[in-house]
């Protein structure tokens, strides 16, 4: 069900120092910051070979990942964002199997403009899954 | 300098129970638990169609992933592993841009025989990296 890890996403309390470390010391192909007042959030694409890493800083009040960064100052890996084809199928797969899905088990459109849906960390190992239709 | 997204790796309390969630939940391509006592974990590779899920448990007394476990009972994203060319290169650099490399900077053999290093995680947002040779 599951195909390509999408992305890597890490929330980050500076994202123009994180943008430095990405592009300066590791050499990554590093895009300009987007502002996403939709989403809460300010967003840098790295770009691999394979897959993106997203640094996301809060952006205006309530942001989504305010509470992560209150939770870990020095920023974190947030989430994995994994592709499916079906959106509305894998989530009723996976409601199926006993696993919930954030938010009404609706899905909303996301930051790539396409619908996704989130799954609750405690049913995966404490890991905060996306998944995302392609 | 870095290359493709080798692999995220998350620790979880209880590898069967996650293998099960990924296999059946989720849907994914799942191999078999594979022991790695020289690295103290026990691990399972998830195949994707553009990188590796790894999901650890500790093995034997005194596994690397212990400490993570007791602060993160449910379990969690542990690190990512980003692929280098020249990993002493890729060390230098980093070390000249004042990141630090954990275990005193010289490369060890990782879990899939090739040379590694670690990044400390105050330097990346938290975030604890990995580089492997490739």
């Amino acid at each position: 069900m599951i195909g390509r890890l999408n992305h890597v996403a890490i929330v980050v309390p500076d994202l123009p120092e994180a943008v430095a470390r990405y592009r300066d010391a590791l050499g990554a192909e590093v895009g300009p910051p987007q502002d996403l007042p939709e989403h809460g959030v300010r967003v840098v694409f790295v770009t691999l070979p394979n897959t993106k890493v997203e640094l996301l800083e809060p952006l205006g009040e309530g942001s989504p990942v305010e509470g992560f960064l209150g939770r870990n100052a020095a920023g974190g890996i947030h989430h994995v964002c994994y592709e499916v084809e079906d959106l509305l199928a894998a989530r009723d797969r996976l409601v199926a199997s006993g696993a919930r899905v954030l938010g009404g088990g609706e899905p909303k459109v996301g930051a790539h403009g396409k619908p996704v849906l989130f799954l609750h960390p405690k049913d995966f190992n404490g890991t905060l899954i996306e998944l995302e239709q392609v």
